[in-house]
C-alpha cells in the first residue's frame, strides 16, 4: 500500500513538490595515512533509498554521500565526500532546506595523529598508536542551526549494538533533532550491508516499532511520514 | 603482443597447465568494534587481474580476496576473507602450490584493544586510543614455508609512498620471496583504485622498470614472466 501511495503520488506534482531536502548517506572515511583509514560497515543503502523516496514524492533532494559502492539514486543531486569534516561542509552548502535526514554513519572520531607518508613497520619498534579526536557532530549542528539555517524537520539515525532505545531517546534530546530512526546493527541482524531493516521511530512523544521491512520500504514509509508533516500547505 | 600471446596460448593447454597458483588480492579489514574497522585503499583490481592472467595461461588458481567491490575473475576459485589472520589461514589451506603471488594490501597491524560492543562517544570523556598489534606476515610465512609448503616461486608486492626501490629491495631480502613487484601508491599516482599501474620488478639480480600499463597488462606480463620460469617442463 505504501508503494501504491507513492505510485499514485507520481501522477500528481507530489506532496513534497517545491520542498528541499538534504539527505546524508554511507560511511565516512577518516585517514590514518595516505594508504590506511578508519571506516565503518554502512553500505549507504538506507540513506540512498530515503533520498530516492523523498524525490519520488516531489522533493528537490541533495544527497551527500560518503564512499559507497551502490548506484546513485535517480532524480537526486549527489555530492560525494570522504570524511566527516567534508560531509559537514557539503551539508551546510546544501542548506537551507525544509528537511534534513541524516542517515550517514558519520565517524565519531577522526585521526589526531594522521601521517602524511605511509606508516612503516619497523623491526623491534612497537606498533604505532592511533590517537583520535572528536569529529564535528553533523546532526547536532543541523538540529541546532549552528553555522547554518535549521530545516523545519530534522531526522537523525541511531545505529546501536546495545540498549538501542535508551540510546536513541538520549540522542534525540542531546542532538535537538525532531525524530530518530533507531536501528540495531549488531552482527547477526544483517542490517549493515543487508537489504532489510528493523527500525523504531522515536520522537518526543514516544516510540513506534516498525516491522522488519526492506530498506526501500523503510524509506517509503519514512518519506510518507515526512510528507504528512511537511507536505503541501503544511 | 602480450594479449596476442595469451590469446594464442588459449588455443593450447597453456604453459601453466597442471600448475597450481595461490593469489591474494584486495585489502584486509581489521575490526575496531562491531561497527568500525581499519581499511586501506586497495581495490583488488591488480590482484584479481593477476589471478585471471594466470588462469588464462592454464594454471589452477585459488584467489584469496579481502573485501572488494569488483567482480570475481572467471575461471578461478575465490575464497573471501576479511582480516589478515583469516587471509593467512586461507592461503595455508590453498597450499601446496607451484606459485604464490601476494598482491593483497594486508594490514600490517590489527587492533589490540578491539571492543565487542560499539564504542560510544561519552560527554567529557577523552576519545579512545586504538592500540595496534602486529599482524601475521603472510608473504614471509609463505616465502619461508612457515607452517606450510613453500611454493617454487613466491612473488610479493610493495606499495610505498616514498623511497620505493630501497624499500622493495629491503623487503625482498627480509621476506625471502623471489620477486617483488614495487608500485608507488602516493596520492596523485592514481594507482589505488585506478586502472593503470607503474611497477618495477625487483629480484636478487636487479630492478626492471616497466612503463605505465593497464593493470590487466601488468598482470599479463607478470603471468608470462612466471610461465617462463615455471611453464611446461620447467
Amino acid at each position: 500500500e505504501i508503494l501504491a501511495a507513492i505510485e499514485a503520488a507520481l501522477g500528481t506534482p507530489g506532496p513534497l513538490a517545491g520542498k528541499k531536502a538534504v539527505v546524508t548517506s554511507g560511511p565516512t572515511h577518516e585517514a590514518i595515512d595516505p594508504v590506511r583509514y578508519i571506516a565503518n560497515h554502512s553500505s549507504g543503502k538506507q540513506g540512498h533509498a530515503i533520498a530516492a523516496a523523498l524525490a519520488a514524492l516531489g522533493a528537490e533532494v541533495t544527497l551527500v554521500s560518503g564512499p559507497v559502492h551502490i548506484p546513485d539514486p535517480t532524480g537526486v543531486k549527489v555530492v560525494r565526500v570522504r570524511s566527516a569534516s567534508e560531509m559537514l561542509d557539503a551539508v551546510k552548502a546544501a542548506l537551507p532546506a525544509d528537511m534534513a535526514v541524516c542517515a550517514a554513519a558519520v565517524a565519531d572520531w577522526t585521526v589526531a595523529n594522521r601521517a602524511t607518508e605511509k606508516r612503516k613497520k619497523k623491526a623491534g619498534a612497537p606498533p604505532p598508536v592511533i590517537e583520535l579526536a572528536p569529529n564535528p557532530d553533523i546532526l547536532a549542528a543541523v538540529s541546532k542551526g549552528e553555522g547554518c539555517s535549521r530545516p523545519r524537520l530534522v531526522v537523525g539515525f541511531a545505529a546501536e549494538t546495545e540498549t538501542l532505545l535508551d540510546n536513541a531517546r538520549d540522542k534525540l534530546a542531546r542532538k535537538g533533532c525532531d525524530w530518530i530512526v533507531a536501528n540495531d546493527v549488531s552482527e547477526g541482524t544483517g542490517t549493515f550491508g543487508g537489504d532489510s531493516n528493523v527500525v523504531h521511530l522515536v520522537d518526543a512523544k514516544g516510540v513506534e516499532d516498525w516491522p522488519r521491512l526492506g530498506k526501500d520500504e523503510v524509506a517509503a514509509r519514512l518519506a510518507l511520514r515526512i510528507a504528512a508533516v511537511l507536505g503541501e500547505g503544511k
